[in-house]
């Protein structure tokens, strides 16, 4: 057989990781801390069946109809207003709806990447991040927003922009206090380059009321045509597989990514679009929400109590005070996390090792733990996998090499 | 304020054609002629109601949660079951859902495009595959696989992949004869090249019987693993707002574009697969059909009716035996359809010039004209009013330049 042609370069790039978390969904009794995944039981089942159903038979021009590429535009007027505030004027031109915050991130790099221009990223940044812009094969100018001699302008300055998700990041779950806030927005003006303000879990906030966004922040007192280009997903706030996503942010971009988006999925499903549009207008995403947060914050807080016991001596971490995520840094350096991926399967727990969260893949030293799908117990006894498996990881260290 | 960063280039090749249709929809009486939209009342709305709330109620799992980037595993199982033939033995593996037929397009260009590569196309094609093809800027080698000297080995043969819409081509509405699919076919195993089968109006068939889908002829005997990258979609079949489509393919293919498709858009909405499932499996689609290709074929008939009397010393064009379109050529190579396009619309009827169809955007010579959205009496006053168009530009070249 002739040879077929090769793939796309930046397909060689890929690791392993994916295909190892894809091989532990097949072990038994595995407790899985590893992703990002809600708790099925904070979805209102019965009563998105019930908006289901009327999306089609009331609405079936907006469920079963080619939608706008834009979005519905009831939709985009909705969340125009959710997110308008004080000193932010938002229009429906400022809203495109999307499949999922992931394809926000995807449409960011069609529209804004050559092959190899230059990201400034928070780093650690969101795997699917990197994910969605490897097709551009980017340069990264990663920010390590907690170091105390950050300095926003000069990492802005002659990227294509700047990429942070202020809320309870993913993955260190790490809060973006209001002061730097307002200097990256005000590094994002200074420049002109564009600032990305990714935020999927600024409704997970379970300690303190929620900080202004960075796209508040930027608000002009008039239309709004300023530099935060803002990810918002219904995704954690009622259920990831309805799909619905949206951006806001300047005209100018909104017009690009529709031309994106075009030629990338024609438009989002129209029931997904609808549902979400009942449900933000019946107040079902705020009814909702104080259990999710009940649960989640007493799974934050279970976890961090047994990682307390288990692995005080082992890591370092901070509690988050909102998000799906812990963060932990092995003191030892010797303790290699991407090893300890593979050790945690065999003693049945599933974290999501370090180095795929790095843009230059080099930190292999900490963990992420997701305490959202798991209940207490669970959540303890993987602790307590996890504190095992990094053991027999420190003592594979210790042993003569083979 | 400093300058913002430039967009990427390929957003500088832009035509303003669909600005022209989007504010066409604005116009108020105008006879739309141009998109390829279904006529709803060929959607069973309240069976996809019932559908849409047993989805959510039933298989909350399936409707609500994250679905697997490579679709819902009974779905996969489903289309393949469903396009296996005697030969064509298909699974799981060779099959990936996506977000409506357009985002399959999108992943042929991801992973298999490097910039500037070479795509050897059916010309003219579909307007839609080269939007998603722009990102990469490719090379089009145009197919004219009508013309009598047309020789397809060497059309393949250093290409990335070619590209053909055998079943009732959009904008051409011809149909790939048998000869020729096995020609394409050959081509594609003798010199390693891929063949993108795009497939949205295989069952919009009116008279006779459907040919063996290329799919098919590429079948082995064993496992499939050949060069035939098929597209589908529900879109045409059932309803386009749901976004489900589909990519079968050799094993190695899908695993490419599953990583392509975690960074795109994570997974296609869990509740449009449900429901595409269950419409599959409950014999929905089925019962549709009959009712539609009555209708289509009625409105296919009453619109090239009306062009024989309106438009018969104008154009020249083939009836089509099935899909969504009339290709009509003008017979005075003076009828710049671009220009026609502009001054349809102030005659009330809107029509796609082939320009936008063109690869190499030179042919201003035809027009597609679509059939289904309308009913008989619509489309022949839409031929009335595109005979004066028509007549006007023609009009127009005759008059002294201001």
């Amino acid at each position: 057989m002739p040879r077929r042609p090769t793939f796309a370069a930046w397909l060689s790039d890929t690791n392993d990781v994916t295909q190892t978390f894809l091989s532990a969904g097949q072990i038994p009794g595995l407790i899985n801390m590893a992703g990002g995944l809600p708790d099925p039981v904070t979805w209102p089942v019965g009563e998105l069946a019930e908006l289901a159903r009327r999306a089609v038979a009331e609405h079936p021009g907006d469920a079963l109809a080619y939608p706008p590429i834009e979005g519905l535009p009831a939709l985009r007027d909705l969340i125009a207003a959710r997110f308008s505030a004080p000193g932010l004027a938002l229009t429906r031109e400022n809203v495109l709806i999307t499949t999922g915050g992931m394809q926000g991130l995807d449409l960011v790099g069609k529209v804004l990447l050559d092959e190899g221009q230059v990201i400034a990223t928070q780093s650690p940044a969101y795997l699917g991040a990197l994910d969605a812009w490897k097709p551009r094969r980017p340069t990264y100018r990663p920010m390590r927003l907690e170091a105390a001699d950050f300095v926003a302008e000069p990492a802005f300055r002659g990227a294509q922009f700047a990429y942070a998700v202020p809320n309870f990041s993913n993955p260190t779950g790490r809060l973006v206090g209001l002061d730097q806030r307002r200097t990256l927005v005000a590094a994002a003006e200074a420049t002109g380059t564009w600032l990305v303000e990714d935020d999927p879990y600024g409704t997970l906030h379970y300690d303190g009321a929620p900080l202004p966004r960075m796209l508040t922040l930027a608000g002009q007192n008039r239309a709004y045509d300023g530099p935060v280009i803002y990810l918002g997903t219904l995704s954690k706030e009622l259920a990831p597989g309805l799909r619905v996503g949206w951006v806001i942010a300047a005209p100018e971009m909104i017009r690009a990514m529709v031309t994106a988006k075009q030629g990338s999925d024609m438009s989002t499903p129209g029931l997904s679009q609808r549902i979400a549009l009942d449900a933000f207008a019946s107040g079902l995403t705020e009814r909702v929400l104080p259990a999710t947060l009940t649960l989640y914050r007493a799974r934050r807080d279970a976890v961090c109590r047994a990682m307390g016991e288990h692995l005080g001596d082992l890591y370092d971490w901070e509690v988050p005070s909102g998000g799906m995520f812990v963060w932990a840094t092995a003191r030892d350096p010797g303790l290699n996390t991407d090893r300890l991926l593979r050790v945690g399967l065999t003693h049945g727990v599933c974290i999501t090792p370090s180095s795929v969260f790095d843009p230059e893949g080099r930190n292999r030293r900490a963990i992420r733990i997701n305490f959202t799908l798991n209940d207490a117990d669970r959540l303890a006894e993987g602790v307590v996998r996890l504190a095992a498996a990094s053991k027999a990881v420190l003592a594979e260290c210790l042993a003569p090499a083979n």
